[in-house]
């Protein structure tokens, strides 16, 4: 019947399926896991796809100026970013598959791959970049330029240069409505130098401060970036987050308690969510590489253990947020809101 | 550089990428979770192919006559099985994702789709035929054959007509070359005789057995149609494993200490284990489809959910070995075999 | 030091690791798999004893009459009732150790139980019955008074007298104060009769009902209950919902766009995946059992597999919830609402 | 009934259900949240438990000097090491439990359970301790001891005297009977030096060793250490594995096609699943620590986040069996056995 959509068609099975051409068929040595290894690296990149439907969709509402914290758009933003995170997970049980090719039917096909390595997956450095990635942060990044197609490493670099999610999460939280530096937070700072708040905050810290374990000292340094009052703060130029920013963002985790702050509070967790997950798949992944080939050199030339290790400690693109967990207060020391600004976060006196 | 491999090629990416045309664009009504829709079905057709590949060789490797259990392609066989059932984790965890595309985000594009709908995997149907789902036992068998193109049921019948994955099972059984039947289970079934084995194999079973539930008298059924000396047995014609196969099977389990037994048991297990994950995909697709639309009528014109139920119900291929665990013996009453046996079974006593 | 805290006694270590006694010590044939059987027990019921301090706890909220849908505590719900389906998720996966114990390991010991079984559970029923399944809905209900001891039957039964939380979900759902009938629902319904909408809501349904499917038949009567004018629906009596709640229930799913609307939606999805988590620990654990015992008669005398397999089947608690997304309409032909209701829920016109 | 078990005595769940006695609740702040901690933690300790009835009873088995390779008992090794990956599966996966838990809400507590810490979990130091983790490789040694108490300290320290599992390991693949290292490996190293075989192991290695990269040079040492012939092998003296144990296990490795290396490179297999998933554990909990206290410092004093950073890199305990699988010769490419060897290793030519 003409206009009917029938399964097969609309799925386009016919390229779906006959997409898997094993190296070790056309060299007369058919190595049976070749298959295995097509079809996942398939559904992976099947996957980054969607990925980047749903990042795309949440870039483009990030960027309205107009968004703020009761549109409806907001609830698109954390629910698709949510689903980022369900398929993530699915990622990271999909190298449960891989794990079933033992080291010794990999051989098989091996070296037939060279030099075509999972480091080239141009899709998924493409959304790193477009979460928010420097090329600075990114570690082999030389590498990966010579070995990829100067046509998708065109793309990495667009993603570069256009708006990241990180920098539109910057400037989301810089005009965020509720958020009245003044009124806010000159309140919320004075109240918490009491001794018995949170060493940070005190105004007795710079007593103790020599004793710091060097973590702490890191973390002091972090802190004096973001709440030293404007003009005071050193300029370490690392910060991905501006000030201003990054207060907003401590505001919503410690006042998440109202109305108007759960969504805020949520869309920050889903971002942390997918850093935690692209981080497991990235350590997974390295096991799986450490188990499958021990420590010699990966298909594509370079020690994918190293690399996938590396990448796993410094990849990490919402970092700063969950540093921000290092500043929080007790629930009942926090100081009480002026009743206007409680009023605008939509808490009614029950 | 010619004869390199490059990733992007080998997995075809220009088509595994360019493959998704959402029917709501095409309408301009875009729904942004059509892609999700599209994206996952045809994630699940290439893991399909992807089990197509390892029953192939699953069954290729069964039908070869010489196939004993000392061969190393048992191990191959039960490595790849147990791969199909990580696999199938996978596919069940996956709905997790359709998950996240609620009721009201699935009608913007699900009229668009009809009559497509996941009945018209042929693939799956394939499958379920490979490892041996008689169509007689097939839930809306009519239906199917009515909604697939004519060269796909031609693809799934022939599956059907092929030898299955079960009938080689059974072949294999009855041609274990370490059970023979007069030598180790005339002893079993005599030393078995003594009241406190088992009620079924007593002889003072007919005692109490009128006083049975209705579940257990179905279970006696089962038990004589294969216990019973040749001759005496019944005749429902319900099983697809012979009696001689039924009884191989049960001595692989009840004796499956010695290290001969262990690969053989190996093999009933994952045997079990695809079925149950079939079932539990099957069971958490249909949860998904009763949260997606409630009871209407699915995409393809069927009860989405009751199909799914029944096919749950009644889609458990390897249902004989799993019943046979209903005649196990503890293994302290279990009777010694004779030292020849033994022998054969490779114990060697430490 | 006094006063500090030791990990140790913190948690009670010397209570909990020395609560394991296997039966088959006691009788001097040790079997292995034993303790298996019991710590595996014990998690499940030390996080059953979880899951009712959650839910205690959300009972509590939604008992305050004052509960509205601008309450920080709202938030507190749905948080914690998606805890509740994260722990059910890893209850599920807890299966799969069980799964590790084989038929024969499981018949070393299984005798030495009886009559003990997972039926005798009184926290899983308590748990089941403060959620809402009524007594007359529960699959054996005579058969689990006679097996559990009257100090259990007894918290069972206080469970179901107390006010549960599909009860509360109803009083909520009634009061809510963004829904009121006359004015979003008149219109909503006169609009709804275009033909194009719904075939239920159509004022042309009559012409073409007798063709219906025995589905869509029930279907149809579920919806006359709650959707025709009061006085006008007919007494079934078979609902937990009022038809008033349920008309919020809907309206709650068709305008979740709107930002008032995101939590109480959220809380309605959190019920339906807590049962939905529920039935797949259900419908696996009578899988594990099939495996585990075959046909036979479970460990505390009943056919553990037909009970798993009624349950799995019958105590869906919040069913009605789900068989409203039967009656969801399109988003695009949706009616838009009134400018003032739209002004309550929440939406500024970006 | 006297004589009967009842399900609620057998589980001890008087005991087990009256073990939670959180501190806020003494000191009359009660947190919801902290039930939440204490059962989470139980859970994990009654598996732990679990974990070392699993490892003690391989323990015993290896143990036994009569242990060979077509023992029965090597079979209950296997199934019972796979019995623990799926354990600590589950135990990664409930890690998703702990995330619930928002940073704010564990602040609620935290305080008041200083200065007691995961760290000190004496079970599960035991644990790692008990498969082979040296003191002095273990991060942080210095300070668990002063943080456990006396009793704990001992029962940690006699796991690390008592044999440990990599020590039996050792042992028993020493004197594997299959492997004549005469006969077998003066055959295969001859071979093997063809320089198409394998880098390291072909005559003409010294040509191109200067130009390695330094993770190759690690990996070429590693190899020297291994199996140049005994008298020219460096001591580095860093290997818990003998040269002559490793080359038993490169040769299963390798020819794991035979039916009687079958369970042999299972149990090698899954001992690297257990490092795997002990690692995943550890990252998943680091990640899990930063997102909930930043970079503070946890509970017990110490940095957690760092402490289980540098656990995850440094406690693989069975990492020189990974590295093996740098010296993994393509099948195609693998020496032919003898033929008496191959008989030996139950290879019946079909």
């Amino acid at each position: 019947m003409p206009g009917e959509v029938n399964y097969h068609d609309y799925l386009q099975l016919e390229k779906i399926l006959n997409a898997q051409f094993p190296e070790s068929d056309k060299q007369q040595l058919p190595a049976h896991d070749e298959m295995l290894f097509i079809v996942i690296h398939q559904a992976y990149e099947l996957w980054f796809k969607q990925l980047h439907h749903e990042v795309d969709s949440v870039v483009k509402i990030l960027a309205k100026p107009s968004l703020n914290d009761n549109s409806p758009e907001l609830q698109t933003v954390v629910h698709r970013l949510n689903r980022c995170v369900t398929i993530l997970r699915v990622l990271v049980h999909q190298i449960d598959i891989m794990e079933t090719m033992t080291p010794m039917d990999f051989l098989d096909f091996r070296d037939m791959l060279r030099p075509a390595s999972g480091f080239q997956s141009w899709q998924f450095k493409e959304l790193e970049a477009k979460l928010g990635l420097k090329f600075e942060y990114r570690h082999g990044k030389e590498y990966y330029t010579s070995q990829l197609r100067s046509e998708h490493v065109a793309i990495i670099k667009k993603a570069e240069n256009d708006k990241t999610l990180l920098q539109l999460l910057n400037s989301w939280l810089e005009r965020t409505p509720f958020f009245d530096e003044k009124e806010n937070w000159g309140s919320f700072t004075s109240h918490s130098k009491r001794e018995d708040i949170h060493p940070f905050w005190s105004e007795y810290r710079y007593q103790y401060e020599n004793s710091l374990a060097e973590v702490e000292k890191n973390n002091l340094q972090f802190f004096d970036d973001i709440f030293l009052p404007d003009g005071q703060q050193p300029v370490t130029g690392n910060q991905s987050l501006s000030p201003s920013a990054s207060r907003a963002a401590l505001f919503i985790m410690l006042y998440r308690g109202y109305p108007m702050l759960e969504l805020p509070f949520q869309l920050l967790n889903s971002l942390l969510e997918i850093d935690e997950q692209l981080s497991s798949w990235r350590y997974r992944h390295m096991n799986m590489v450490h188990r499958m080939i021990g420590t010699r050199i990966g298909t594509g030339g370079s020690s994918g253990k190293d690399y996938l290790k590396a990448a796993a400690d410094k990849h990490y693109i919402f970092r700063e947020i969950a540093q921000l967990n290092s500043f929080l207060i007790e629930r009942r020391k926090l100081p009480a809101l002026p009743a206007p600004v409680e009023k605008r976060l939509g808490f009614v006196a029950g």
